[in-house]
């Protein structure tokens, strides 16, 4: 389950994802682009056509202890449920105080005392989630998360990201883009 | 000083190490090359030339205390000491079982059980390393550790890894090879 995957987003004029909004969190946004294509492998999608790309790889989670892990393995729904036709991909990057933190240092902040597993585990099954990471490949950010829920449960959606954004953790963020999206595969 | 550093480390014909032997520790070795170049920065090395060419990033210490770092920090030596003339390339891979457990678990098989950087500290200044992440990546390992040290300090630097070597740790390392190198930068 944990071998790594290689995913490209790439925004454009094509793929079954419509971006409906793209916000600027905090530091600089994304250019605007109509469709979101998601590529699996290693191979950069072709450049032709599209406006940015971002690029990264699942992995181990670095903070998740055991317990915590099969809480939230007992309820998460996966990737691609019919219902969830809505969509956000989060690209962080976080600052060097964050990176110059030890280990333990930074599960302290990013659980014991900003709650972000916990909190991620109050919108389970209705939010899915992937992590990317992408810190040391060279692009803008260090982690891509994509997000996948039911147009009904938008609203609990934004709530979780309003909880997450008040925390000691998000202190550490220095630039994160919210781009939103509707899945239209089935358009003409 | 977390900014990730892309770093190429080339064996070929070129390069101002020579190596001077190439030894499967465990799985697959890596083939016969004549020196090893290193080079820094996420383009690839032109292949022409080259027998291997393996890419990793250095980035977070992801097991380390707050204290454990302070400790390191304190005795570690730079890499490119003058006198440090020997160097060993150990590129590792671990298994799925590795992979599959959580933060917690990891941490206590390698550190509370297997004493992996109260053994490094150990060695230290003689030995200076430096560790790259390439799980991710697409290659065969998922890290490359490179160390520096003088000639003298060589059996200091064999006992140390076979202290390694014989934990509990290392019963999940399912590829590792050992490349030893001579600096001969200054030799025609």
């Amino acid at each position: 389950m944990n071998t790594p995957l290689t995913v490209n987003f790439a925004a454009g004029a094509g793929g079954p994802w419509r971006i409906e909004r793209i916000a600027a969190c905090r530091g600089e946004s994304l250019a605007p682009a109509a469709r979101l294509d998601i590529v699996e492998g290693r191979q950069p999608v072709a450049t032709d056509g599209f406006t940015w790309q971002l690029r990264g790889f699942t992995g181990e989670l670095r903070y998740t202890t055991s317990p915590e892990r099969k809480a939230l393995v007992a309820v998460q729904a996966p990737l691609g449920r019919a219902e969830a036709r809505c969509a956000a991909l989060i690209p962080i990057r976080k600052n060097a105080a964050w990176w110059d933190l030890a280990q333990d240092e930074r599960r302290t902040i990013f659980e014991e005392r900003s709650r972000h597993i916990a909190i991620g585990h109050d919108y389970l099954p209705a939010v899915a989630r992937r992590l990317h990471h992408c810190r040391g490949l060279g692009g803008p950010f260090d982690f891509l998360t994509w997000f996948e829920y039911a147009p009904e449960a938008e609203s609990a959606f934004d709530a979780m990201l309003q909880r997450l954004r008040a925390t000691e953790e998000w202190c550490y963020v220095e630039r994160e883009v919210d781009v939103r999206l509707v899945r239209v595969d089935n358009e003409k």
